[in-house]
């Protein structure tokens, strides 16, 4: 008899999406030397930190040198209060949505966020994800034993897969079937594709029918230009009843190698027990934070507040702007080079079609090996993303000119 | 039919530990505003970071200003080579123990891989603590489904919880029964009680003889005065095929506020599956780290790194120094008043008997009203813990000795 390892994680393919394409990258690379690769893939961004957020970070690690002005421990590992504040009144408030400090939780990114909330729910929930989807969401809950083994086609038995694809505009309608706990994320990593009121307005609406719970992903708002199309879950009314947001710092102000996110569980939410009792899933999410996780360096929530300073916004949006004038400039190069793209306009991310014949990986070898370009294949995020591979507008601008020559010279 | 929670949340007790100390100081300070209370209880630290960690950490911030040198993403979550390579150095070759980088995962706090390592394992594995502990090992395992309800005492059901009292001078023994995962804290918090090599060699020949895992928390290694006091699990022969080990910067180098930490996953370690193959557990902690997590700040990882310099590692060795003669003074004060202390030695942690017919809350109680003094009531740490409260030495030496004045008039 043997201690045992947890089943569920042997259900897992060979390897985490992007670890592979690294492994490609560098394999390649090993091969050929002289390559100068040019990564479009791992939604990695490449321009510094705002001065606004520098400032402040070293005016933080300062305080960290002083007594008297010392931080240690985050009390409870929710974040704080100024920051807390700052997202409430930016993000919330001056859209007239009312969100409480206290339904809002500072963390060290959304992957971990999106990971983490599924441990909220019981395992015999449904959970159903858009297709394709960030592996986050599903592979989170296969480790925690929410899924049978993989079936056919790359899905899991038990999930709900709901094809995106270019006949819906990549926005699923809510299935007939009954999911528990649907994943949403728009704009949508991978696609592109955003939601409009409407659509959004159908989900909260078959969440409240159906007493569903809407995990919504929100962390590409800050590339919305579309001023009809929602930010937050939460103007659609209703929403607080239904539903988790997830936001982060990461693509908003180039925070990938500085870790901050939040999410926001309102206080109305809540799920159902076996005794039939409902339960408010706020204090839940705050207990689960004060057991397993001790906030956010505090250098680090300095730097997030300072986006929301008039000179910090101001800058990252010039910095939100770069990304964005690469997508269209990806969309309108390859559009004009034959290609068929999506997405691109709301989203720091492009769709593009593989040329007739080629699947995913068999495209992302060919832009390696021909290109020297860093991709990553549609179908690594779910069957219906076979026959696609996903471009970031994360690069240099130079390196994006640079990677489009490439392409022309295919 | 209603999304349905995660139950054994519902299996907690009301509050953790910590909050609800920190709601009977609050409720306190509010009916006595003029109170100046000094707390000797959350194990924070007060002094603040060492200059060769600021030095780092503003060098790594001015790096994030520019794009030649900015840092997004640290690949695959599990901590930057630079810093890695400096923990397999300093913490390990050092000792003589082979400990490869691959086997070296750096996270955000020794709580969240406390609280985390257990995904790694069935929930048929039985969990043996002992008792007191930090609360979070046993909570994690709860939240998980790893046990059955509270039951008498303070205890959860299907946990085998090993009594640390006066007469095993609080290392307790392996027990006669079989356990498959078995958490070990040494210098411990609470009692700050040390293991000899023998009494460690004890626990690593248990788990070889039943293919267990111990779980050895050496957040405190840094405090070990004695030299014959091993600082890491891996100094006993074998432990690489049955230990994992995680240590962390917060008490040793202050970063309470900065969150840095590490395991060790030996490549060696294994656990069982169903089909009776052997399952090597660095891979999938690794898997779980690249799905769940993003890795550390890298202004956060400099800093860490920064500690293993000369300078560094001087000055970080002077402030423990400034905490220790606390504890020395703590001991030695409250002995000469009559009480009777353990711990404090190769420690940060005081564990004070109470005063006969006191109880943990009611001495902690005293200690509020009389004294304005914060402790931890040893009875939230476990049933063995009652009767005794927690002092820590991490207070600022004014505070300490002004502390201790306050106990001599009680």
């Amino acid at each position: 008899m043997m201690a045992t390892v947890n089943e569920n994680f042997l259900k897992l393919q060979a390897g985490y999406l992007f670890p592979e394409v690294g492994k490609r990258r560098r394999a390649y690379q090993q091969a050929h030397p002289e390559a100068k690769i040019i990564s479009m893939g791992i939604g990695d961004v490449t321009q510094p930190l705002a001065p606004a957020v520098i400032e402040a970070m070293h005016k933080a690690v300062d305080e960290m040198a002083k007594k008297e002005t010392f931080r240690g421990y985050d009390d409870g590992g929710v974040g704080y209060e100024f920051l807390r504040e700052a997202i409430r009144v930016n993000d919330y408030a001056s859209r007239g949505l009312a969100i409480g400090v206290e339904e809002i939780f500072i963390s060290d990114g959304a992957k971990s966020d999106t990971a983490n909330s599924q441990e909220l729910f019981g395992l015999d929930n449904v959970v159903a994800v858009t297709d394709p989807v960030y592996p986050v969401y599903v592979d989170s809950n296969v480790m925690a034993g929410r899924t049978g083994p993989m079936a056919g086609q790359g899905m899991y038995q038990k999930i709900l897969y709901l094809p995106a694809k270019v006949e819906n505009n990549f926005v699923p309608d809510p299935p007939r079937e009954r999911a528990d706990i649907i994943y949403l994320c728009f704009p949508n990593n991978p696609t592109g594709a955003v939601a409009t009121k409407e659509q959004l307005k159908k989900w909260v609406d078959y969440a409240a029918q159906n007493e569903s719970i809407l995990l919504f992903d929100a962390a590409y708002e800050a590339y919305i230009s579309d001023p009809s199309i929602p930010h937050s879950i939460y103007e659609i009314p209703g929403a607080k009843e239904v539903a988790i947001e997830f936001r982060s710092f990461s693509k908003t102000a180039g925070f990938t190698g500085v870790r901050c996110a939040f999410s926001i569980v309102p206080k109305e939410l809540r799920a159902g027990s076996k005794s039939g009792e409902s339960v408010a899933l706020n204090p839940l999410w705050s207990r689960r934070l004060c057991t397993k996780f001790n906030g956010v360096s505090y250098v680090t929530q300095a730097g997030a507040a300072a986006t929301y300073t008039a000179e910090g916004k101001k800058q990252i949006r010039a910095i939100i702007g770069l990304y964005m004038n690469n997508a269209g400039v990806i969309c309108k190069t390859l559009t004009g080079l034959g290609y068929q793209t999506y997405g691109g306009v709301n989203a720091p991310y492009i769709w593009l079609k593989t040329p007739k014949g080629f699947s995913s990986w068999e495209f992302f070898d060919l832009l390696l090996e021909k290109a020297n370009l860093i991709t990553t294949p549609g179908v690594g995020f779910g069957p219906s993303g076979e026959g696609f591979v996903r471009l970031t507008a994360f690069g240099d601008p130079d390196n994006v000119k640079e990677a489009l020559d490439r392409i022309a010279r295919l």
